[in-house]
């Protein structure tokens, strides 16, 4: 270890302004495909953003895959508490700076919450270190999304379970670390169980990977769904947290 | 199992309201020790009230051991949504009844955050189902509290550690189950280390174990000490759950 | 804390010897209910045991509660490496002096594996320190139990997850302590979903909780399931632990 | 998720043969610096490997980065169940297509031990995904050890602490997630703590990171170190696990 270094901790969200939330969408089955825009006529990113802004003490904005550095120059995230993050065919489009801006950004104290496909988006899967791979299928069946930590906060004002009529499934062996906190497990009609709400500390920031949705389903109209979103967002906030210094030190007592 | 059982969860703190925050005190060695009452003159229930006070949405009371059932009849525990617990020479003082009732209550959501000795009080002890035994050493020696898990809301608005120049010690091996989260880990001068910040999930309540703290040491004095202990509070205050159903249920799919 | 305390761990098993189990039945059911008999001639006991004898380097006991101390006297539990324990109908039957007993057994060592309806048995709801109850159905479901943590000895020989035709449902929430390591991730036909085998580190125990199982059904017939209890035999069986010291304690740097 | 895979998992130790361990070793220090060339005349791999070959069960290879592939080609990682690794100066030297490969063994099953500095090795950061920084400082000052998990196989046959009289210092914030078992605690005389013992899971493998260790300081033949590193080489070797397969499948229950 060559020399001293100091993270300089995301700028928390201080109790009296707003949280400031980036919703970034890969945005392009909704540009390609007739029956996603019918559900999604202002984008995935625009349903839950929508959602979001009718929130107390949450700001949002949007960025896209397509936009100049996909929506995501550093000012942009200098404005954000918490990103959120729908990807799904596009992964490997994402630029190789984006994705060391956003990790950096995260181990800094910027939340993430990882929707769905996002499980093998870049950012995520370099957060976790492992393949973040799955089994899955595209069959419309029942999902049943129990809550296994009812005194987490992302589980604030849910019943037992979130019922999802038609849904892509997703099942175990899901190659992620064990998470610290695990908040939903889902059932699948189809025989499958998954970890579906997972929670991680990474760095100086905190992590909410929450299993569903998808671009034909309407599940980002769900409002328990979107209710899960908005807490994931209060939990993931930034807390006011000094810069974190590594590197070399003088002892704080004597020696010898 | 019997029969069909209900937990109700503890009634959460809406956004709209202050948390209420129950400080409980054994209150002994202030009354016999001119020492601890000189440092503590309105005990040491009254220095930490004091200081939560002043904090923008924490609303206190106190309880002390020997009041009628120490304070706490159920009247009580029903404006209680976060318990913050110190005892030490009197823990099997503490009824049977009233040892109960606080680990039901923690269980159906409040939240209890047990301060140094209070490691052995008796509804922490049962809440951790193992002895809760540690080393001590009773010699005015420095402690360093060092933040392990920066992005974590009870280390919010903390230095890198908190210095205490005169402390009991506490050492490990500390007989817990494992802690969900680590926050603060302590160095002592005389050799020791220690797991000095613990958060637990029990049932739908959140516990966390201070290590900082005596009767005759000013460590409640102590403003970084007194930070923790209010960020404590509103990472242990309830969240908005419905009541959680145990026992025989009708299944939700067909069967057959 | 009055004065010092040492635990004298557990003898552990050398590498030169079998680990030592003690199968544990409250064998109530066998007697009455001639469904169960057909299926267990020999108690559920008998069936655990004969697989357990057949695996090289374990060697089995059994005890049931109908015997002198319930059939575990220090002297049995003194060649007890893992105590695996079935009860269903009878919990409250068990003294305190044994549950007391077997609870500081497994602080100081002991392994424990805990079956299916043991979940509500003395000693393993003192050891988690919460309720333990959960949602329940005997409706002859199918249940299948999946492997989210394939690297971990518990899972050692299993397919991706085990098939049971019939079985009691038990589904969440589930009221323990998130487990330490979550090793399997049951489904039920009916539409629930349970975490079916979890880790627990207690003192200098650990614990082994393993959800099928059922008097009707004839699950300890299971090879899959048998495979399982006797890698978590392995997986709990004590480690060569010094005795762990509590109490008071000189300091080993110099002070001042 | 475009296309099915498999993961084939390392073939795991079967009872009857050895645990196969590769000691990786930068080898540099020991060609460069006299004093380390004294110490470990055969170099840091050298020391660990002549000590895990008295040990019963356990086959030691050793390979070092100026070999061609750093004496990791496949044909070597086919014959490894753990892969210890000691590096320090030349951390970016590794080659992507060994960190890939080495990553890769891990995931499918193979253990990893990464010692002291190994902390910065590419393939320790890539399966944390974090920046896995710390502080340090070379001084020569005492460390100790503390078991916080006596029951762990990883501290089979150790004492509370191990004393290191002259140590280099790591401190916290250690910048890795939370360990899934934390087994030991470091103290040092400067006023410093450490995790210095910490298991994960990561894919089908599983990773202990240790903290002891320096190419000045003669830690690798202090022998409890020795007997944490044998320890740990026992719990990190493969399971008998099947094939973990992701991607597309067919649903294991009738949908509709």
């Amino acid at each position: 270890m060559a020399m001293t270094h100091t993270l300089h901790t995301q700028d928390p969200a201080p109790v009296e302004r707003p949280i400031r939330v980036t919703v970034w969408n890969e945005f392009r089955h909704e540009k390609t495909d007739p029956r996603v825009a019918a559900i999604y006529p202002h984008g995935i990113h625009g349903a839950i953003a929508r959602h979001l802004q009718t929130q107390p003490g949450i700001e949002v904005a949007t960025a896209t895959l397509d936009e100049p550095e996909h929506g995501l120059p550093p000012a942009r995230l200098d404005r954000t508490d918490v990103l959120i993050w729908w990807g799904h065919q596009a992964h490997e489009a994402v630029a190789d700076q984006v994705v060391d801006r956003v990790v950096g950004r995260v181990l800094a104290g910027m939340g993430l919450v990882a929707l769905h496909s996002a499980h093998l988006s870049r950012p995520f899967v370099r957060l976790m270190g492992t393949s973040c791979m799955l089994r899955w299928r595209e069959a419309g069946e029942r999902e049943r999304i129990w809550v296994v930590e009812p005194g987490h906060p992302i589980a604030a004002g849910l019943d037992e379970c979130i019922e999802i009529e038609h849904a892509e499934m997703y099942g175990e062996r899901f190659d992620i670390p064990a998470p610290d906190t695990l908040v939903f497990l889902s059932w699948f009609q189809g025989g499958e169980v998954f970890r579906s709400g997972c929670c991680f500390h990474r760095g100086a920031g905190k992590i909410f990977y929450f299993r569903p949705g998808h671009e034909i389903y309407p599940i980002y109209h769900h409002l328990q769904v979107l209710r899960v979103i908005a807490n994931a967002v209060r939990w993931a906030a930034p807390v006011a947290a000094g810069p974190v210094l590594f590197g070399r030190v003088e002892p704080r007592e004597p020696l010898g």
